[in-house]
């Protein structure tokens, strides 16, 4: 069947946020060049600029994008109820190690854009940080229930313990692009696992 | 006193990496242009060229320079007869943190350039990777004196303590950049250095 106009123009936006996202990962936001992109997808300078007013909006949807699978992620290993809220966490982690593995290592988006343009924009340093922010309010509900049912000490301050998860987990994701393995990612969920169960 | 060529040469090269190293910090690497350089010196195009052959050297020696301080402060801290081992590691950290508050929290330069760069650059990957491993080295060796005077857990395994909390302190550094205050760095070392004493 041919596509209708409509489904033409989701494709042509779906594929320009796929390789962009793509693109994103593993050369940043300043080396990324509309010209490559357009080359890369095959389509033309108007495909674009009818979807996108400039790179910058094109790279905030690519955010958008990429945080849609990352709520995906959260909703499938967060509110699985076959396993206990701190398996539930952790899931969510080694889950995310799989599509770096599938990415060849290239880390994580928010780190890589925050890294690059906190110092210079305003708007990436708070759109990044808010999505940071969200993904540990729903890991901190999760480890919060995890204390509920004493997986956790008592006194476990939950909302601190999301966050720094979050921050740890960014800081393996640089280190595992940099070495283009999976080690630190392994080391720190051990770590930060053992420890919070303990502490 | 007239300063000789040779200290004028020597001042210009250090006002360059100097002033790159702040640029680098804020903007990153490819936003960083050599006339916007050249600006905040008042150096000419030649002086630049004198020292450098082009922006990859220049960003290359920045990070040798930035990595001469690193060392200076892990004497300072490692080195410090009147604590103890594990204190020390902790200090070093904190020294670290006051610079990161000098400079507006833009967090660590190794995190900034390996996040943008090593997706395109093996150079660049390359040399961050080595200079984030020279860190953990220095750390590993007094996080295994603390464990030989009981300080840490017997079975401890220091080098890989070691490198996690260089991966840790990482993810902490771009989360402070993000928020542009310190509490991700407290929290962070907080929990590392209470978790690490009790395993």
């Amino acid at each position: 069947m041919t596509p209708t106009p409509t489904q033409t123009h989701h494709r042509t936006k779906r594929l320009l946020l796929d390789t962009g996202l793509g693109m994103l990962l593993e050369r940043g936001y300043n080396d990324l060049g509309i010209q490559a992109l357009l080359a890369a997808t095959e389509l033309s300078k108007g495909s674009f600029y009818h979807h996108f007013k400039d790179k910058e909006e094109f790279a905030l949807a690519v955010v958008d994008h990429y945080m849609e699978n990352v709520h995906a992620g959260l909703d499938e290993a967060l509110l699985d109820p076959s396993r206990p809220p701190l398996h539930r966490v952790r899931r969510f982690f080694e889950v995310t190690q799989q599509h770096y593995k599938a990415q060849g290592y290239m880390g994580c988006l928010l780190g890589g854009l925050g890294q690059e343009l906190s110092g210079v924009s305003e708007v990436f340093r708070k759109r990044i940080a808010a999505c940071i922010g969200e993904i540990a309010k729903r890991l901190g509900v999760c480890l919060e229930a995890a204390r509920l049912e004493g997986a956790l000490p008592r006194d476990a301050d939950t909302k601190r313990m999301a966050n720094l998860l979050v921050d740890c987990w960014e800081g393996a994701a640089l280190r595992s692009r940099l070495q283009g393995n999976a080690a630190p990612l392994t080391a720190m969920l051990d770590f930060y696992f053992q420890s919070a169960a303990t502490r």
